[in-house]
């Protein structure tokens, strides 16, 4: 039996969102309880029946515009704190949240703590291989970090290797470096080494370097890069997709009658497109390297995301991910 | 009266693509002379007239799996190598290519050489703003180094500044830092040093800190960057494009007979998407910091494409941007 703490008041739907889909995980997954921290007379406004879930009444929200640091060392009677402190204590296994990310990820690595040997945790994201019918590709460190060393690119190498076999059910993923080109003798200082690093463990499945324009077909399972970088890669995908669905719209919207009668017939194929690009399904980011799983869904995440958010936890938890990586650096570091 | 070397033997449709462009922009600006390197027989099978044409007899080719050091150290009488030294020697006022982009960065460096006070030139692409009618941006760095200083991407801010004025004809261009956040306090080591380095300098219209998922909505004219990410960002804003474009198409494809229907009605506004994503209309990328002009079209350009590189090298040398760089740096370095 395992329980989530979750901040019921982050995001930008919290707490509806946030309850919906916690209640929706709650029916699916009948082994998992859950700790709602939050206004626990909105809450219960919302909450169609309590089985499973316990609710702690917090007084205090992290906002968006909070300086993360700060934030989570002044409002210690927030639902985000409360949540994590109930990590770290050892009440819940897994914290999760809509909300402020910067904060949430200062609440994991202040609060919930570092797994022994991990020096730098890193943020992963999963994004939909759009050339391929459920596919998909995991990016760390996508932004936890502005500025990595070569050990820590390493680090990130084998705990996406984890994250894949436990969440991603895949059998020996292919762990890729996010490179400036694909021969092993490109790169910058920070690259070249940890690609030595890397590529001298022969329990990695290494496919070598992998270069941005072509991880979205799926070259590789997981793809590592620093987190300054893996973050504008993650940006710049995410925005150029979004502003490609806005321009085709906005060209239907301003074709002639043809044109949007055009734009009424493919509707479905469009929206087909749109979910292929929404990455929902996989979840939120993770901060790996944690001592449990910390995980954040979007801002804007709806019932739907935050389900698909608690499947993903769940799948941490039962295939006991964590074990994995401190058995594996308590030995290795 | 200006002269442009040109390697017209680089590419993936050269010498074709590149003499018939050549010959269209010869058409366009009269006060324009052309050096041709390349096999002589060849080119003059294609070419309609020589006038303000040259033609200098090559025997080798530098191809795309050549290593590009190597490569122009060793084929001196390449069209590249040759065309380089043209400029080199004061023979051409800028150095034209399709082909191998580390060779003729390497050119550009070694032979044609760097403006005193520039201690790494930087590549320029242009990028069009998808947002906005014939909008555009320029990102620099986009690849020519994979480490980068902090005074490097403070030079980057001032080149593109130049570039922006001359080329893209933008008074008082707006000048953003990529990072990873908008807040000042944000960045790794480097961009927080380079922040500080631009903000100081009044003659910079400094816009601050952009993040990679709004460049394409045109927040800026000039994106600064060091070049391992430049060159990520880059080759994920066209990897994704071209992507979404693909999946367009295939669904449109595999759509049942309406939606068969509705992809031909739509077709006119989708070739107008696909028109705008195309960055052919901006010309090559630029190696600023170099003492010419060193531009480098895509390998797969056709006619129209070199012609509008030309057009745009032809920019560069009217409104003399060479001496701008040259009076700046030598006055403040």
């Amino acid at each position: 039996m395992k329980k989530i703490a979750v901040d019921a008041m982050g995001g930008d739907f919290a707490p509806q969102s946030v309850v919906g889909g916690v209640e929706k995980a709650r029916n699916k997954y009948p082994d998992l309880r859950f700790m709602l921290f939050g206004d626990e007379q909105k809450i219960r406004k919302i909450l169609t029946s309590d089985k499973n879930i316990e609710i702690i009444q917090t007084t205090e929200v992290i906002d968006m515009n909070d300086e993360p640091v700060k934030a989570i060392r002044r409002k210690k009677d927030s639902s985000l704190v409360r949540a994590a402190y109930a990590v770290k204590e050892g009440k819940a296994d897994a914290l999760f949240s809509c909300g402020n990310t910067g904060a949430l990820l200062a609440a994991g690595l202040l609060i919930v703590g570092r797994i022994k040997g991990i020096a730098r945790p890193g943020l992963l994201s999963t994004l939909p291989v759009l050339a391929k019918e459920g596919g998909a590709f995991n990016l760390l460190d996508s932004g936890a970090n502005a500025d990595n060393k070569p050990e820590q690119l390493y680090q990130y190498a084998l705990l996406g290797k984890y994250y894949a076999e436990s969440v991603r059910n895949i059998k020996n993923p292919r762990i890729g470096l996010l490179n400036n080109g694909t021969e092993p003798h490109k790169g910058s200082k920070l690259t070249l080494e940890a690609h030595n690093l890397i590529a001298a463990n022969s329990s990695i499945n290494f496919v070598g370097n992998v270069e941005s324009k072509d991880i979205l077909k799926g070259v590789c399972d997981v793809v590592v890069a620093d987190g300054f970088t893996g973050n504008a890669v993650l940006k710049a995908i995410e925005g150029t997709a979004g502003t490609a669905m806005h321009l085709l719209k906005d060209t239907i919207m301003s074709a002639g009658l043809l044109g949007k009668i055009g734009g009424l017939l493919l509707k479905p194929s469009i929206m087909k497109i749109r979910n292929k690009m929404s990455a929902s399904q996989y979840g939120g980011a993770v901060l790996l390297g944690a001592k449990a799983p910390v995980v954040k869904a979007h801002g804007a995440s709806d019932a739907e995301t935050v389900y698909y958010t608690v499947k993903q936890i769940n799948d941490m938890l039962e295939n006991d991910m964590l074990s994995k990586f401190t058995d594996y650096f308590n030995k290795n570091v």
